[in-house]
């Protein structure tokens, strides 16, 4: 038995791969009964069965359990960082094509979606989403966004429900033009909204 | 036996409660087979074994069946009539005041959300509300807002998505500030922009 896992009696031998498997199944238990803020990473080591320090050294933090147990191809938290350094006046044109060239990538869509759906057919989906998604995302652009001056976090959330409900249109209910107009159609329309939230005018 | 009804073997005897009903789960299924825009009044009236005279004396017409089908306490399209009339310079307001009004009702918000959820998880519940929404509504948007002018449909659903994305983070995800916010502050933020995507400037 290696270091970092105290097996069960009946439990079948393990190695990393069962170990990772094992932390990702708790992490979806753990993140859909308690939601994504109050998940925590001993929470889920200890439902695993494996030690803290191995869920760190197999994903790093809480945000990237959630995105590998939630199957994301990669942390949206990791672009909006790349969208959020430069310029405030273009702040809002890297946001909405960062925002749309993520939801045009299918990886990143289909377990996306799933998420959206837990959201519409759970409280419990409903938490998780709007914690990861409070926490993760909007804060963030909220504090990016507020170095020129605060920016009040309903407006924030007004330039959110854009994008989200462009994509919804879009993907889910697949209304045309919307679902054929290409990304930097998309853009022209939505960036200025986008603009005018965080910014007033 | 009453007119404007056969009835099949087998069939418990009906009165106007039992032929209503029997109309309302065919159109059910009809919608959730072949869309809203290829499900016919006819065809409804066939499989609920009425007249479709029937149909039209109980309902008035397909859109109304659809409404009444899916349990909407009223007709989103005659509270969007309502809007469209009066000056363009306020169209947009009215239009989210509208809107916002309808989804602040439980009544209509409960049957809502579980059409859009149903575009969430199967084909053709997408098929179904993208239809009614782009045929009932959206179509008679598009013609109102054309008054001064040509609209291009793209416009009109982006505007649509700042609507649909507000109330999908209100009463879905449910992010604060947003689900606790005022119609009100929502009309002033949201309205300008969904001018603005009617108008352009």
């Amino acid at each position: 038995m290696s270091a970092g896992v105290r097996r069960g009696p009946g439990r079948p031998a393990d190695d990393g791969a069962d170990r990772r498997q094992a932390i990702l199944d708790a992490a979806r238990e753990q993140f859909a009964e308690k939601g994504y803020a109050a998940a925590s990473v001993r929470a889920i080591a200890r439902v695993a069965d494996v030690d803290p320090a191995l869920v760190h050294h197999y994903f790093g933090s809480k945000e990237k359990v959630f995105v590998a147990a939630m199957e994301l191809p990669f942390d949206p938290a990791d672009r909006l960082s790349v969208a959020l350094e430069g310029d405030l006046d273009d702040l809002a044109e890297r946001l909405t094509r960062m925002f749309l060239g993520m939801w045009a990538d299918p990886m990143f869509r289909t377990p996306m979606l799933g998420l959206v759906r837990s959201a519409f057919t759970s409280e419990q989906g409903a938490t998780m989403l709007r914690e990861f998604v409070g926490e993760a995302l909007l804060g963030r652009v909220a504090q990016a966004a507020s170095t020129a001056g605060p920016v009040d976090p309903l407006r924030v959330q007004a330039a959110a429900g854009q994008l989200v409900g462009v994509v919804i249109l879009r993907y889910v209910v697949r209304l045309e033009p919307l679902a054929s107009a290409s990304d930097e159609d998309l853009v022209a329309l939505v960036a200025p909204v986008v603009h005018r939230h965080l910014y007033g005018g």
